[in-house]
């Protein structure tokens, strides 16, 4: 199976972070930027970069973008160049386009000229990094269900030489631990007499409640 | 306990949408912006809001900066206003204070001038866009460690109706189900006989070679 | 049966002209404009006008924007504001809304985001002017078809005193004439019998290619 | 007879669509534009296209200027080289020099330096879809004097099926119907026999209160 | 008789050196200008003085302006308010109008809108400087005819105590004193025996030729 | 003797008009401007003329700029570089240095800091223009002293056929008539037979007051 | 004797601190800035403060500027409110005006319009860093002459116990300690049995080149 | 020992005038600028100097800039990128970095960042010149301690002819002259005997009261 090639339109701060991941996943990507420096800055990251205006269907056309599989519009602040890419993208063919939106009305038109997904950045992540402060031991988490949610936290100093029996959270709280993550190695699955030590990481799984409970009573 | 109660500087995008979700989460919230519409806007949404130059010494002072908690600079495009409110913060005695960087070079100086934790929003969203386009299915994830990886991920249509023992994931590619988001409710610690849905979504843990293995031979 | 009711976004040279018209057919116009000067000018022209941002949804909302029929998206050269606008006017339920485009491909992303129909004031009148340019003395037209036009000509000096008889349009060229506009009045299906002087307008349906050959020979 | 050459100055929205709209009805076309890249987008449809300032006299002398028949001022929103360069063509010796007026001030300002016929793009067009938005079927018109008026109307569904005898449109309304343009092909003066399909498009001629009052009641 | 009134529009340096002039012969001048600072400046000199569009034909209009007997358009750098304001001045009905040029081009236009006077003062000084340059003791001329000068100048040291006859310029150069301006007085028509000293001014008149000689040879 | 040379600095409309004078002398000037268009224009017409910072001492000096006679700084709204201009000439050593003032003040500053002599081209164009608006018969004329004035006026057709006796203006007026312009040529000290037509020009000495009440009875 | 009164025109940083040292000296200072934001801030601090253009004649009569025995031209990077600013401070009869000078030929403006004393802060900061960077013991320094410098050096650690005597710097390098800083308090004319500790600040006063010679060899 | 090698970033008024300094001292400059004519300017004059953006790490490594034991960080207006700056020097491994603040906050951040010497020109030369105002023949000082003071004084017309006994500072005020300037030579430790004539500079030891008396009742 060939894989993948993606355009990224807009290489700002979201775009070239994207595009460099891509490139570090092992794909194809060809970046565009109307901006000379900041190609030039990223043509020894990127397998393609080009200075292109991509409102422009003439020569987005010559760059033979209908070849490629799927397009990502990760422009900055030009709500407008934004727009145009999209349907231009799209309008070329390509399987998939993805988008970046500044605003809520923004991501309503992307969608209505037929943009596959549309991303948010700054709104994510503001509700991620939200969600840390509150919990500073809460280090990531993953929304499994309106109900159920993943959370990966830091083992605080008090719970030091505790086993999971002695915390015993799936009887106080409900919820389970998946994994723990030590300096040594991870622990899938972990046996009650696995014991905790500060440097510790535990992945736990439950309901909100749960794991709300758990993470205000045990871990801050 | 006293709830921690949060100054927010910088309401743009990044900063108005960490301020929401703190509000969402139950925390008291001061909003700060130089600009009045801003302020104007979020002053239904926030506990307070202000129309304040977070770089002005004396005008934090008189908001009586020092009895929160937590700061925030969500300072959007101005490199010079996020250093100097955030060495504001820092210096009035505030617990921690977080800020968001523009590049590595301004996350340096954040680090240096106090902050406690420096926050790359557009980058970190790049990263996490590219890893999900790259695996359409692969919903989400946390990066246990430089090894481990735990996955959220969609069933195809492929494996509708096969058990988790026919897909035998543990043989083949080491890597084990935690649970089964499946629309009826979510199974913690599924059995081999529980059977798989394509409306469903598993969630798996392993290294990053056997989960990238399994997503390419299994899901995508 | 109520008289439809019409909102007009932008009230530029096209906006202003195309709501005073609808004013002066007896309609009922609101007209909205984010210029104050604008707006002033216009006070009292329109029914009602107000100075709003148009891409504001909450600020249409309470302009009660829903009960109006029919919306025209006539601004000048924003297109971000110009398709922002349409978006919110189309998903308020307006039954119609039809749009200014300053290009092919903003008239694209128009229709993509639903506009029922879109207008190109300057690219229309480019061509109508041109054809007035090279037959001086034709002064309206309608395409009837991609063959098929009614001319409105202007009867030369050379003509004066003859009948459609002498002219014998129909045997030489093909087309009829429709009506003669007199000084006196109009003479609809005229005979053959009536004459032409030189103040006269004659109405001329018949092929693109008669109506040209009659125009050559005859009429310039 | 030799055909006519033109020089259109400013290519625009306008002024571009004038311009190709001379060159496909078979004429020559020299474009002026101060603006190199509009120039470089026309230069593959015009006959002859040239960066230059309109409003430097030694410029204009040294293309010639004076050896076209007709000069098209189409300059977009700079009032002071539209008049400059209004005054250079026609002070070249030009036969007709024709200008774009923004406002009813430039327009006298036009015609005071001697410009042959002033043209208002926007003001017309925002006059003739005013027209059309309160009767969506009426597709075009001719005002053939103060009073007649003919008008190209769609078919409604209503009258599937009907002959012009069933609808007796001359008895009712004193207005008679020139032609029919059926998907067939044009019925040209149509006896009373002729049955009307939806797809159907006919020319009416009459006064203004009969078009009107007919399309009231029938068409609409 | 009554006394002239003058409008004067645009109060920069041309304009309100003009403006205090028209006040210091006793006249009555309407100041106009769009600038607030201006006028305010201006309010204690002139009889009238208003802030004021005068490309706005409304705004004129409510000031009376064809009630005036003669307008000066003397508007500094906008060459189109320059154009728009005069022919509105004109159009008003007013009698006289005088407007500064710019440049040659901007001249035409004007006098092609039907100024009755366009002035140069940039040019008109330049060349005026020049003159002076050349003869230092040259104070000011005035031009008869294409050949005759009336020449103003200082009586160097060189000539102290001479009398005309001494310097006997009718013979030797062919021009003849009109005037000796002394201290003491202005002799006119002077005698032979009148003698010069350093501090007097002669007037001089004769052909070009003459007067150039006469001011090399013997005043320079 | 050798001929004066020249150096401009600043070729707007003033200092250009000054140059051109100039060299239409028989002068040779340098021109100096910091825009490189203007220079271009200037090239044909002036001697010498270059791209230069006029307050930049090390370019003026390797112009060689001490070895010219007199400089002119005829820079437009600068005010900053006039003066510094001014004083890098003066401190050259230059003989004469001559510059144009904008107002009051720049015009003290320039005397302070050496300028032999300060010229206010709009203000005295001003004050020149009022006098001809007033008296349009006055042509042009030269203040003699604070009481006397040489004036060249239009002879009215009122006069026509009349002689100097017949007006009698030394008895009626106190003043005396130095030449008559007429078509065939000047008539210095006309006699009092000498008969005025309408196409001539008189040239008058008298006191203020009696040339007013003279042009005001006799001439306007 | 009644103490002097300042105005500092410009509150900038050089002319805030200026005036601030002015107040704590105990004199009255009028501050005068065009920026209203600046003149509030320093409301607090100065005996008066007023917003005006110090460009202004008739402002600055109003001021009562004449009255002040001192004004300092503190303005910062506008050169020609600079000139201006001092003239008029000059021209009111002020005894003595003090200016800062942004340029070497600033500075020969400002000498020539009269300016009493013309001072180059960030210049002769320059110059006073430098020498303190290749000397870090040089703390301060005085230029008696133009080969006689006093100079303020920190004792390094090396001679922690010496006295003055086994340093023997008058017959070593000619120099002689003036006075001796100590923690206690500051001996003045030390005798040669004074013993220096690391912590003390030596006065040395000799030629520049015995300083130079004494610094590097013993201080550095 | 090696000469120490310095790096100065930014050519501005301060840094250019340090940097000359430096090179007259004796040392090796590199300078930096990000403005082309800045450099040109300064080439001639320091060792090195070279246009470069200093918030660029990888363009300082390529100066080698690690190498340097010095930085200056001088740079004007932009507070942003001289914080950039100083940490980019500070992290390269330099052993001294020092950075001119323009504000008390930004000084706050330079240290925090690390920068080892905050200077600020305009503050510290402001309250230089305060001081030599209020008292004019106070050309220089050094502040020894709180208390002390060494200053250099201009011998005013009255002491004329008087020794340093019939003075008597010592007595009277408690201070002790250190030293006489005369135009012969430097006097250093006069003996009461000496005379001081107007051209004379005393240079007197005290306490900050003593001085001050002796300034007020003898100097001034």
């Amino acid at each position: 199976m060939k894989k993948q090639q993606f355009v990224v339109v807009g290489l700002g701060r979201f775009g070239s972070s994207l595009a460099k991941e891509l490139i570090a996943l092992g794909y194809e990507v060809l970046g565009i930027d109307k901006n000379d420096e900041v190609v030039q800055e990223m043509s020894q990251v990127l397998t393609h970069v080009v200075v292109a205006d991509c409102t422009d269907e003439e020569a987005l056309r010559s760059l033979g973008i209908r070849n490629f599989d799927c397009g990502v519009v990760a422009i900055g602040d030009d709500i407008q160049a934004s727009i145009m890419s999209a349907i231009l993208l799209k309008d070329s063919g390509m399987k998939k386009v993805v988008a970046k939106a500044l605003s809520e009305l923004h991501g309503r038109v992307l969608e209505k000229v037929g943009v596959d997904q549309v991303v948010y950045p700054e709104r994510d992540m503001g509700i991620r990094v939200a969600n840390q402060l509150v919990s500073p031991n809460l280090l990531d988490y993953i929304e499994l269900s309106k109900d159920y949610t993943i959370a990966e936290m830091a083992v605080p100093k008090r719970l030091n030489g505790k086993s999971l029996q002695d915390i015993d959270l799936r009887v106080r709280f409900g919820c389970s631990v998946v994994a723990i993550n030590k300096p040594q190695g991870v622990i899938i699955a972990p046996s009650a007499s696995d014991v905790l030590t500060e440097k510790d990481v535990i992945v736990v799984i439950g309901t909100n409640g749960q794991i709300e409970e758990f993470e205000k009573e045990v871990i801050r």
